[in-house]
C-alpha cells in the first residue's frame, strides 16, 4: 500500500509523513511556509514522547537539575551581551542582473552563474545578513521597538540563573533544563525537518565550579550518548565529532556533536559544548547585575562555567524515524516499517476484530476501551484484510497488534502479532493492558532488517 | 517567613511567584521585556500538569479527537483568510506634543490630557493599528516577504483540516485539539500573566454537521466547565458569560466565555464558540482547494461547522494560583498557603528528617530516592525548624509533608502531615509511594479557608 516514486529514504519518509500523519508542510493548502513544519496526529505524539523521556531523565529524575520555561521574546540587549546581534550572521550574495539574494558560501553559485537568471559574474560583495527573526513590540516600529524571536533558548536560562538559585537552593553543581521553540532565518534551509527556520531546542545548562569542566563535559558527553541509544538508535549509525579550532563558537573552550549517519551524510543532531564562564560574564557586564556564585565550602566567589547539552527535538525526530525505516520483502510484498521503539511510539497497540460480526467486534471494542483507560493509546480498526489493517500499522510503528477472532469468542484469548519479528502469541484479553505496559516499558533493542 | 508590603492578592501572588519559583518577569536582569513572563521551577511544573490534565481528557481519553501541533510561522494569507489582516485592530491616538502612542478607550485619557506630558486635547484622531507581531522571512525585509506570529493556535488546526481527515480515518462528528504559543502585540497588557504579549492555548475544534451545532455547543460548554471544576476551582468563583450581539466577533453564531472572579472583577479564561462554517469558507475561498465533507450516510456533502473550545493556558493558571491562595491564621501567625489540587501540585510531597542525626537522614534520604523513582516529584529538605520547613512547603503548594523522626527508627513508620487540614497521621514508610499515588489522583474538593 506505500507504494511512493521517491527513491530516497528521505523523499520516501516525507510521503510516509504526510500520509500517515507524522508531519506536513506548513499551510500546504497556501502551498506552503518556507521551510516551516506542522506534526500531525503521530507526530504530535511521538514529539510528546521524545520531550516526556528527556524531561524525565533530565529533570524528574535527578535532583540536581531545575526545570524552566522562559518566553520566546526577550529584551534585546540580551541578543547584544550573547554576541548574536554582532555575530550571528551568514554571509549574503545579491545578483546584480536580478536582485536576487543567496548564501554567498551556497554550493550552486561556485559556476560564477546566477541559478535563477543565468547571468555571470554578476554578484555584489558579500555582505553579512543577521539570521535572528526581528519584529517590534508595542505600536512603534522603529529601532527602539525591536525585538527578536529567540534564535536559541538558552540564553533564556542564562539570564534566570540567579532567580533559578535563589528560589531553588540548590548548590554548584546543577543544571538548569527547558524545551522551547526557537527561530532561524536560514537562508538555505532544507532536507525536510531537519534544517528549518521554526524548531524545537531541548536544552540544559549545567553550572560548575571552574577547574572542573573537563570532568563535567566528559560526564555530560557519556550521559547524552546513552540517552541517545536508549531511544533504540543504532549503535553503527551515531558518532562523536569533535569541533575543531575553526568550528569551534566563540564562547567554547571544547564541543562534541552527536551525529548520525544520515543518507546525506553524517550530521549533527545534538550538541554538549564546554561554554565556560562566557555567557554569565557577559550578561553580568552588559545587565550590570552581580552573576556570581559563592562557595561556603571553599569560601571562593567565582563565575560558574558552564557545560551545556543542547539537542534539536525536530532533528531528533528525524533520527528516529530514519533510523526506524525499514521495506522489507514479506512473502513477495514489499512490506514499510518504522521500527520505532515501543516507549515512544505513537500508538502502543492496535486493536481488530478478525470479522464484523459473531460477537467479535463486542470484544474488541472493549479492549480498546480498556487500553485508553490505562492511558495506552490504541487504534480500533476493522476496515479491510488482516494482512492490510497489520500494514497500516506496520507505517504507523504501531509495536503490537491484537486481533479478536472465533476462538477469543471461545476462550478469551487473543493474538499479539509483533511489528518487528512477526511472531504471534496467544494472551488472554483481561491480559492485554498488563502485557502491553510490560513490554512498552522495556529497554528497547531494534532487530536487524530481514534480509 | 512571606511578608510582602503588596495589599492587593494579585500583588502577593507576583511576589509569592518570584520568591518561590513559579514565574519571574521576562529578562528581569536587564528591566524585563513588556508584559512577558518566564515561568520557573515550580511554574513549570504547575503548566506541564495543566497542560496535560488538558491533552489526557481532550485527546489520549477520546477515539473523537486527534492531537496536532502547528507551526507558529504561517503563510500570510492565513491571516487575509481569517480576517486577521483587515480587522484584528485596537484603535490608538497619538499625543501632538510627546508623540506617544495610547490606545483611543484608555481611561486614562478620559480627561482628555496626555498622561505622560501632561498637554491638553492635542490627541490624533484615532487610527487602527493591527495586533499582530510581523517579521521577514528570507534575507530581504519586504512586504513580499512579510509573516506573522500567529495570534491564535485555532488556523493551524483548519488549514490541517484535510491533512488531519485523510490521516485519521475520522467520521463527522470530530475535533483536532492543540496546544501551543500565540503573540498579541496588546497595548495595554497587564494583570500579571491574565494578559500577555506571549501566552499559550489549549484549543480544540470540533467539526460538526450543520444544524448539530447548537447541541454541540451545549455538549462543550458542560465538558469544559467540569473540566474547570475538576481542576479544584471553587464553583463561587466560575460562572458562564454569554456574548451579546455586541460582543459576538465576526465569525461567531454563538459564544460562552467561562469567567473567574478575579479581584479585578470577572475575568474570561476559555471561551466555547460556534464559528459557524466561516473559518473553513474563508479558507476555501482564498485557497481555492475544496474543504467540504461528504456524509457517506446520509450522501450529503457539506462545510462542516466548527465548535471551538478556546482555553489560555497562562490564565487558567493564574485562576488556579488565584483560587488556591490563602492567608490564615495558625497558632497566632500568618500561614500563607497554595490549596493546589494535589495532581496539578508541582512538588508531591517534600521529606525532612526531623533532626540531621540519628539515622533520621538516611531514612529520610530513602523515601526521597522512592518517590522519585516511582515519578513523584519530591523535595528534600533539612534546613531550619520543622515549623519554617512546613510554612516553605504551604507557599510551594506541596500538599504532603513527610517527617523522619525517633519513632521512625523504631517501627519504620513516618508522619505525613496534611497541608489542608493540618492533620497528622502515621504510615509505614514502605508505603509512602502507595499513599501519595492514591492521595494524589482522588478527585479534590477545597476546603473553605480556615476562618
Amino acid at each position: 500500500m506505500a507504494e511512493t516514486k521517491e527513491t530516497t529514504v528521505m523523499g520516501k519518509l516525507v510521503s510516509l509523513a504526510k500520509r500517515r500523519g507524522f508531519v506536513y508542510q506548513s499551510s500546504e493548502i497556501y502551498g506552503g511556509t518556507g521551510s516551516v513544519w506542522d506534526y500531525g496526529p503521530l507526530g504530535v505524539e511521538l514529539k510528546r514522547n521524545l520531550r516526556e523521556r528527556w524531561w524525565r531523565a533530565m529533570v524528574h529524575q535527578r535532583d540536581d537539575i531545575e526545570g524552566l520555561d522562559a518566553a520566546i521574546l526577550m529584551h534585546p540587549r540580551v541578543w547584544e551581551a550573547s554576541g548574536h546581534v554582532a555575530g550571528f550572521t551568514d554571509p549574503l550574495v545579491e545578483c546584480r542582473n536580478c536582485h536576487r539574494r543567496f548564501r554567498a558560501d551556497a554550493p550552486e553559485l561556485a559556476g560564477g552563474q546566477c541559478p535563477v537568471c543565468g547571468s555571470r559574474d554578476s554578484f555584489t560583495e558579500p555582505r553579512m545578513f543577521n539570521l535572528m527573526f526581528r519584529t517590534f513590540m508595542g505600536p512603534v516600529e522603529d529601532e527602539a521597538a525591536t525585538v527578536y524571536l529567540r534564535p536559541e533558548t538558552a540564553q533564556g536560562i542564562y539570564v534566570n540563573f540567579l532567580n533559578v538559585f535563589n528560589a531553588s537552593r540548590q548548590k554548584i553543581p546543577f543544571g538548569i533544563a527547558q524545551i522551547g521553540k526557537a527561530f532561524r532565518n536560514e537562508i538555505t534551509p532544507g532536507n525536510f525537518i531537519f534544517r528549518t527556520r521554526e524548531f524545537e531546542q531541548a536544552e540544559m545548562q549545567y553550572f560548575v565550579e571552574p577547574g572542573t569542566d573537563e570532568q563535567w563535559l566528559e560526564y555530560w558527553k557519556d550521559q547524552r550518548m546513552t540517552w541517545v541509544r536508549d531511544l533504540g538508535i543504532r549503535a553503527e549509525n551515531l558518532r562523536f565529532h569533535e569541533h575543531t579550532q575553526e568550528e569551534l563558537a566563540h564562547y567554547a573552550k571544547r564541543a562534541y556533536d552527536i551525529q548520525y549517519r544520515f543518507e546525506f551524510g553524517w550530521q549533527e543532531f545534538e550538541g554538549i559544548h564546554n561554554r565556560t564562564d562566557f555567557d554569565l560574564s557577559r550578561h553580568q557586564e552588559y545587565s550590570g547585575k552581580k552573576l556570581e556564585y559563592f562557595d561556603q565550602a571553599s569560601q571562593r566567589r567565582y563565575v560558574p562555567y558552564i557545560i551545556e547539552t543542547s539537542a534539536g527535538i525536530d532533528r531528533t525526530l528525524l533520527v528516529v524515524l530514519a533510523d526506524a525505516y525499514h521495506e522489507e520483502d514479506v512473502e513477495g510484498e514489499t512490506r514499510v516499517v518504522l521500527r520505532l521503539n515501543p516507549a515512544l511510539a505513537p500508538i502502543k497497540a492496535a486493536v481488530f476484530p478478525l470479522v464484523r460480526k459473531d460477537g467479535m467486534p463486542e470484544i474488541a471494542e472493549k479492549i480498546h476501551a480498556t487500553l485508553r483507560a490505562a492511558a495506552l493509546p490504541s487504534f480500533y480498526d476493522d476496515g479491510g484484510s488482516i494482512g492490510r489493517r497489520y500494514r497500516r500499522q506496520d507505517e504507523a510503528g504501531t509495536p503490537w497488534c491484537v486481533t479478536v477472532d472465533g476462538q477469543s469468542t471461545q476462550d478469551g484469548t487473543v493474538t499479539i502479532r509483533d511489528r518487528d519479528s512477526l511472531s504471534q502469541i496467544r494472551v488472554p484479553a483481561e491480559r492485554i493492558v498488563a502485557w502491553v505496559t510490560e513490554q512498552a516499558t522495556k529497554p528497547y533493542a531494534p532487530l536487524p532488517a530481514i534480509p
